[in-house]
């Protein structure tokens, strides 16, 4: 599954959103720049702009996720679309229609775009591959393969903080396995030229293929953290710890768990992130959560303006000529 | 329950959308005519007219369907209504409270509009009686009864490909007995005035009063399909499997599955629809599915249409001063 | 909890409204008197105003009720504001994520206002002294603490009859133990200046401190109806029944249900109001609510109107220049 195959139209243009991997450094940053444009919008006392009025959306969840559709919705809305919210899993699909019947019959009420969150590795992309031409697909995540917006969003926050990608030591903590935020994370921060992107987790959450992703393998956190720009915690999947794959929650804590202390080995100046929600006690202290150093709202914030970004480019809008407030 | 005494005002307007049986000639060609204006909103870049702006109407869904309350609420929204979605079935009725009081209470909330979906034959009709009279409703299905812009989404799709109905020979195919969509497309082909409408069917999916239909009967899926111009599917249920109404799944395709062998009964250029969703291989092969024949998605963008159609006529707006997009 | 403290900003407009405890006879005249404004919104062809667009409003709903959710869903699209319908219930919160987390996260994604309604008295409060200062917090409903809408829309509808507060005997009958409802009422006929507020309920469904609110307790239902110019009925929750709290539910009617002959005790003019859904047989006949003393369909007439009038009043907007219709 390389992205720029299918990701560009015949002019390069975005056209899917399904992976960072594999789009350019200046796609990228052109991203970043265009929810510089949509980032005022949040804070504007009207929050809506008529780019994509008349247009249809669909969040499609075969896989339920309150805070991912939520902030798709209210990007959708606050870009004047019309947006329709299917909980594939307890609709037609059950009644034994295919999903490829399902996507046609959604197109032939011409929708404009799909937003897609599956639990399948992948499903995305297959989505992408059987859909009409005038239909665009957004991966809202799949599996352990890639959630773009969320690494998007990452990456806006770091360059807000940082300015600049090139002299950047990245640390990324957790279940780097089964996370696709860190897969789409790693990509995107190897294309926007980080100096270093280092995963720190115990052995079993390192995916096999880790040293063909260009980071740095740490198994200690002290070590891991050591002198460090930005620290990108992982969600802990509270399931995985029933498994063979962890040791207790405490003793998780005790070794991977983001503390002030911990933090200390990162510079001065470092950044904590966390694509929430957020395990308390687990893989990060209240007190980094809850600190100074913390963006993790900031984050939040940036995903409305990443996803605006990213829906008003596949539709061809460009957010200089947004027009007034609706 | 005679359709003309409640569905039309005292100036012959259309008020409520119940059944397509007992509704004039002109009456439903005016309703296809409409829907010709609305068809190309959907092409539009800005799919969206201002027509019905300010008005509330409330799908009342009290059996699940997100396929047709989809097509309602893009319907809604492209004509920009407010849109309420209420899942009956979980809210106020399971308090106790009486269907008659649930009524009365969106009533008084202003609703302008009630799309009533229910298991039992007569409830939007019952629910008609009941409403206030600034209230209209539109059945989107109701038991076996009827489903009455489900035919004529049909009826608009047959227009478009034959022009005129006077001499067209129709066969329907499938779970008559059971099916609110045959009966709707029943009444509605013989007042259009076709040629000729046959069902195929068992025996033990005929309905009882067939004869009084006006329609030619056939148990013989090749005899009944020989020289028509249009082919309507069923969907077969299959909880209908269970019980002694039918064989097996295989050899209810073997008898009464259409495949492109079968297909070759009818006249070259006949159409093959179905109200969707799909079972592949039950009752129709994927080849007639996916075939030059088939205009089953062209019925779903149709069906957007023709309920922009029904709702905009049941508030007295016409489509050719439905202004700019918005 | 005292209300005025955190309900009002330092200019003593209303920043919250969570109850109606504590605030001044001048600022709920001002609710009534802006929701006099809405009330004709609901009547247009146009019903809709452009005065929150580009506002995001949660309903925060950690208890089901499509009705209460579906009049602050109307208000808020009359209002042209974006609303979102979480269903707390069955999101974020169960991944283990903490109440404040995902109220900071809402913040976070620029939302203007909270609805929020919780099975735990002093759960809107908690939430009020929780959130960001751009966040304003509407209680519907908190366990049996407070309404405060419910009780501003019963306050509306007692005015549009009874004209003016001060000469008025008010009687509330049922389980006042347990409702928000009563509570709320009491606290806003108290600072309205009602002559005479009477409870009538069997003992065990009286609170402990019902002396200490300023009313009458009755055990009697004809004696408690005698000489009153309104009657707030309330629902009684089946629930109770199975426990020790009240005799039968053939009883409960026999000694307080509300029938035609037992109205005679009350004014010639009374009116008869329920907040709905109505239990018809159990507190209520159906002859008084179908009767043309009962206004409770009205109630929820005025329910939209003084919803969007607290809305309104929070965002700081007056429904004078609330501009043309949109």
């Amino acid at each position: 599954m390389t992205g720029n195959t299918i990701q560009l139209d015949k002019n390069g243009n975005l056209k899917h959103f399904l992976t960072t991997e594999g789009l350019s450094q200046s796609l990228l940053l052109s991203i970043l720049d265009h929810a510089e444009s949509f980032a005022g919008v949040g804070e504007r006392a009207v929050k809506k702009v008529p780019l994509l009025r008349g247009k249809t959306i669909a969040n499609l969840f075969f896989e339920a996720s309150t805070r991912t559709r939520t902030t798709f919705e209210l990007a959708a809305k606050r870009l004047s679309a019309d947006i329709l919210n299917l909980n594939i899993a307890t609709s037609a699909t059950s009644k034994g229609e295919t999903l490829s019947d399902t996507l046609h019959t959604l197109e032939a009420m011409h929708c404009d775009m799909f937003v897609v969150r599956h639990a399948n590795s992948g499903a995305a992309h297959y989505i992408a591959t059987q859909v009409a031409p005038h239909i665009s697909v957004i991966n809202a995540g799949d599996g352990r393969h890639a959630h773009p917006t969320q690494a998007m969003l990452d990456m806006f926050t770091i360059r807000r903080h940082k300015k600049s990608f090139e002299n950047l030591r990245v640390a990324i903590v957790g279940d780097i396995l089964h996370s696709r935020v860190a897969r789409s994370e790693i990509h995107a921060l190897s294309t926007l030229g980080v100096l270093e992107t280092r995963i720190i987790a115990p052995q079993t959450l390192i995916p096999k293929d880790a040293e063909n992703l260009g980071v740095q393998i740490y198994h200690d956190m002290d070590e891991g953290l050591d002198g460090v720009d930005v620290v990108m915690m992982l969600r802990l999947q509270k399931e995985r710890m029933s498994g063979a794959l962890l040791p207790s929650e405490y003793e998780y804590f005790q070794r991977y768990g983001l503390t002030n202390k911990r933090l200390e080995k990162a510079k001065p100046d470092a950044i904590v992130m966390h694509p929430g929600p957020i395990n308390r006690g687990v893989e990060i202290d209240s007190d980094v959560a809850d600190g100074e150093r913390s963006v993790i709202l900031q984050q939040v914030s940036h995903g409305i303006a990443v996803r605006m970004a990213v829906m008003a480019m596949i539709m061809g809008r460009q957010p200089d000529n947004m027009g007034d407030t609706e």
